[in-house]
């Protein structure tokens, strides 16, 4: 991804579906040490969010987001939807930390709750998604975001359901 | 926005302070009557997100929305982000129209549920977003997003902050 | 349950796992449609928030109940928990009504949003659960309480987990 | 309140306006502290759901519970409701010990995850309440309900909205 001249950006990405097939072979673990250490392309989302995970454990994992004005809403900040992408996929990450092979997840819901606006001034944003209950058939997850002085910006409660990969 | 060949897209965007500037001009009916139109600049987020509003009346808005690849998560599907982004947009739409000059909004919090999964050919997504209590200092909103053929992909409420323009 | 003179209530119930065992014996529908018509007794919860039953189909339930002051809040309205019991009620019934035999659920969370303050005057609540989304392991209803002027006094959504009967 | 025999209870309450009237003449904390030191006397809620404030400080207060079958509902446990109505209360409260004198607050909604089931026999539920962001117009507040184990049974976030008092 880059930034180029004025007001545009060239985002880029590799097939998704390539990491999608990838997952079925591993545990959910060993597929997200994966993405970080860049076996596993990262999935495009990422780079249009300027995304990406940098800790991993199970039932815990940390990202970190640059949001820019490509991020902006109409009413002058960065949109909440930067923010909810960030809770969904930290909380999705760290559901899957969780998961033996042969198991897959997807999101239920997802609450998100906005304590603080973000600019593009605001600088790094670190995400931290927690498991609060595992489960065979649900998980749920707690996830919150700070700002590069560890303020609360945002915090989310999930519901995964977890099921058999067919 | 273009498409540029194999797995890149260049985003491009206009100034989102002019947009937010004017918005204090205007009522929240006729600045979101100004942005169908196409008088005020889409703010950003928008492009990225392959979103555009196609009804205002107060109370309610519609948008629709392109999904596509660059929109993916891991796990082979359109990331949540992309629905919470634009559940997150109509609703916080809705709730401008019902404001008058001089009144802002801020998104408190919103809670998705995500009813069936989006891929790249799950074709235009329609997301409405509608008042269910207006108020001097709160508003509350439902909303939903739904396919090509009708069927409902995820649901949300949201809570907003009313407040004057200081 | 009787008003006994001043301000105190006598609730009386039945024992609870005499319906929850021929629920076992019965389609989620057979059973709502028993618990209506008086052939299961209530459930305990029922009589302690005033509620009960008034309409059942497949997907779609209606509730009504009384709220009077042994329901208040410290802060001089009728406490959130009995509109919240109310919701999650109608939630799961409705869930229920989607469930062939041998198909349990539970609720997985719910989201409450407080529209207007409930008080001993409201009168008559009216609470509607529908299904926006069955299913074979998860299924997905919107909710809604109104006052007796119709008017919306809290809206819910809430997702449970559907699973065989062991 | 006592238990009568079989299967009733006797459920006695106070005017709860009267603490509702004392609020306005103190601060959120001191008004917390009264009601946890008995000086003012218990919301109705309360006893109807077997609940008691044990702990307050400014941004964090602490309620136990004893569920019993009164509470329960037709799947043989017990209601979603009741643990609703706990983490909603010490979300109030929470946020209450935040305010100066003058300032009041009112719930706008509330998630709650069910985590665990609970019964009768589960024993005494501790809930807590912390407040993640106060503030003048808004306050942020997470709560957790665990058992006699320290397990957790349910989590919450909630949004309440915060005014002068008139």
């Amino acid at each position: 991804m880059t930034e180029d001249g004025g007001r545009s950006r060239v985002v880029t990405w590799e097939d998704p579906l390539i990491g999608a097939e990838l997952a079925k072979t591993m545990s959910g673990l060993e597929y997200m040490q994966a993405l970080l250490d860049g076996s596993i392309p990262p999935p495009p989302i990422v780079n249009l969010m300027n995304m990406r995970p940098t800790e991993v454990e199970v039932g815990r994992v940390v990202f970190t987001c640059e949001p820019d004005e490509s991020h902006y809403n109409p009413i002058g900040t960065v949109h909440g939807g930067l923010v909810c992408t960030l809770l969904d996929s930290v909380a999705g990450c760290a559901a899957q930390t969780t998961l033996p092979k042969g198991q897959a997840y997807t999101s239920l819901e997802i609450k998100v709750s906005y304590l603080r606006p973000v600019t593009a001034d605001t600088g790094t944003l670190t995400a931290v998604g927690i498991v609060t209950k595992p489960g065979r058939r649900v998980a749920f997850v707690d996830a919150t975001v700070s700002d590069a002085q560890g303020r609360l910006v945002a915090t989310a409660s999930s519901t995964l359901l977890v099921f058999p990969v067919e």
